[in-house]
């Protein structure tokens, strides 16, 4: 699959074919298109199983607080150049891909709920022990980390001396104060 | 330039011509290739022309409070459909484009910095005031908040059934205690 994820941020989305999948694979072509229903399928699970990578769900499950959340976050965005370039791109195909493919939006969005719904506990249990703000709903606090994680990663992409830890430890405080 | 702007939406960006821009413009193609120094200039002069009108940088100057600013993120996301189709693929295009090329990260970049230096006032503003959380610099409030309105219009764009009105309400909550 990293051969996919790899040639859809060399070539754009648009131009891999299952046939040079296989190539770079290093497989026949018949074992890769008789395992997924056309190329759609094939790129969609291979972006995903790379952003999975990128950023293991097993991470947000073991949150033990939302300082946790807040330093997974920010070692996420504080290095862009330590970020697979690979991955980078693909994240840019796929969201580009996503406002075409209704499927492919389907599947992200659901990968962004899964996230969401472990920073929701994490927050809940934050608020339970009085270390995080309980003026707002666990879930709108985690909706809001998830886009501040999201947004920021976007920006360093874009503007690579961004202030992100500036803004990470400014949400903490904003948070602590309970 | 809208003609140009929706012939990327259509065709994605590499795909575009000078030509076809003028064809659809209805302009001659020497008008059109005469005023650009190709067609790379052309297409960044014409993305960062809709992103410019679609949020126009006169309502973040004109903003009178963070509430104010909340209100203007909270119009922006909050219905995913009532946004210009043209534009969100726009979105989509430049920024996968920006991974390639300098020159339109670098101008993403600055139209980015332009928006948050006005949003810094504001903050600024509001902590003089008293209205809003004096405990972090407004330099970082100001990131955040920008971080969080794109990190919002991403996630709303895959998943038009996000509670962007809860996460926004949350900021607020979080912002006023001062």
């Amino acid at each position: 699959m990293r051969a996919a994820a790899e040639l859809i941020a060399e070539l754009g989305w648009g131009r891999v074919t299952t046939r040079a999948v296989a190539e770079r694979a290093g497989l026949p072509h018949g074992t890769v298109s008789y395992h997924f229903r056309g190329k759609q399928e094939l790129l969609i699970e291979a972006a995903l199983q790379a952003f999975a990578q990128a950023m293991p769900i097993e991470h947000f499950a073991a949150l033990g607080s939302v300082d946790d959340l807040l330093g997974l976050i920010a070692a996420e965005v504080g290095d862009p150049d330590a970020l697979d370039p690979v991955v980078s791109r693909l994240l840019f195909e796929a969201m580009r891909e996503a406002e075409r493919d209704p499927a492919l939006r389907g599947r992200l969005g659901t990968m962004l709920g899964d996230y969401r719904r472990l920073i929701v506990e994490t927050v809940r249990a934050g608020q339970a022990g009085g270390a995080v703000f309980a003026g707002a709903p666990a879930e709108a606090l985690a909706t809001l980390l998830g886009a501040v994680g999201d947004g920021l990663l976007l920006q360093v992409l874009l503007d690579p001396d961004l202030d992100s830890a500036g803004a990470i430890e400014a949400l903490r405080a904003l948070l602590a104060r309970s």
